[in-house]
């Protein structure tokens, strides 16, 4: 299996929600990243976390291991820091191979579950 | 950091729902446009907004400072002319460096959330 | 304006569901095509439907005006013939001059809003 | 009616919800891939299926016939293997002719029809 995908890729459209109901941890409100490395070789991956009113926090680094996916929610990043709830915030993603990204969204502020999902940008 | 993706961006399908339900502002009916800027230098962005049947209006004027996202809802535009509820819309995005555009909405027109979101059409 | 997009655009995953609860038009169940022509000249859309077990059908046509956007529901496709409700179905988009295409759907087969929406496939 | 699209295709954001609410079939969770194949050919489609913890699984294959659509959901992929609920999951397609791909999910998890969609990555 070769590599499939690209090095960087982008998001903008992040926002945690403030809110959550339901059963936790499935129902939890969180945005969620998707890596899929097809490679036989270990992806290292950092992020870059971008808000409207500082500057970028990162990276976050992730290791994604060969012919694996690993599917993170942003809730869960904590080193440099945890990512503040209710915060509009961009972020982009370095990998050492080529990797394919997807964004992911759960809302459950109000009663029922709310998703959104998309290809995130592939960047040149 | 480097300049991410494009200079021109396009969104077919805005459609800002009339109806409101839920506490205001989180959950208010919006179409949201997300807007980031990796580059090192201030992006001046121009907004031309499409209709179904009359010629399009604008520009609207967007700064996003350098290393920062913007995400605006269209309710908010309201220089030269505040957008119509209920109705069919289209944009062309211009910056003066490159960005990444994503296009989220949320519809609370119903008692629940609902929400959508996509990667804009990075123009060739 | 110059035009802007694709001639040839594809979507693949199209479904318009059986069921739809709340006030209608607004909360019709129902797929929806947007189109946007930036273009100082009309646009000729030629849609073809394909489906799972029969051939394809078309094409519709579509006029879009210069510097518009045109946002339909595949419900109101009807010539060559109506579509069918609960089946699935793709289409392939040609256009006489650029465009950008998006799809979204609205299902209210359930009491409540749900949403979702995606660029098409910009064919090369 | 020429080929469209790619030979191959990845999805890095696979989930299917452990839950189901509401009637079933037409409410039953699940993520589906959606395949046009607008070719006069039958395009031989080979998914591979990757997982956060364990090999990659596959080939499943799929038969499109010429100028079809074909909605699969993942809950009905069984050879080599049935895939398991509520685990994050990655796929890749191969086909013999270049074909369009979509994921589009549903997560009836609550009480109320939640829905996402997106284009596929297509490979380089």
């Amino acid at each position: 299996m070769t590599a499939i995908g690209r090095r960087r890729w982008a998001i903008a459209g992040g926002h945690i929600p403030l809110r959550t109901t339901g059963p936790e941890p499935e129902c939890t409100s969180s945005d969620t990243l998707c890596v899929l490395n097809a490679a036989d070789a270990e992806a290292v991956v950092q992020i870059t976390i971008f808000y409207a009113d500082r500057e970028p926090v990162g990276p976050y680094r992730l290791a994604v291991l060969p012919r694996r996916v690993r599917q993170v929610r942003f809730n869960d990043l904590i080193d440099p820091e945890a990512m503040p709830l209710d915060t509009d915030y961009a972020l982009i993603v370095e990998s050492s191979v080529p990797v394919v990204v997807q964004f992911s969204r759960r809302d459950t502020s109000q009663a029922e579950n709310a998703i959104a999902t998309t290809l995130a940008y592939p960047v040149d």
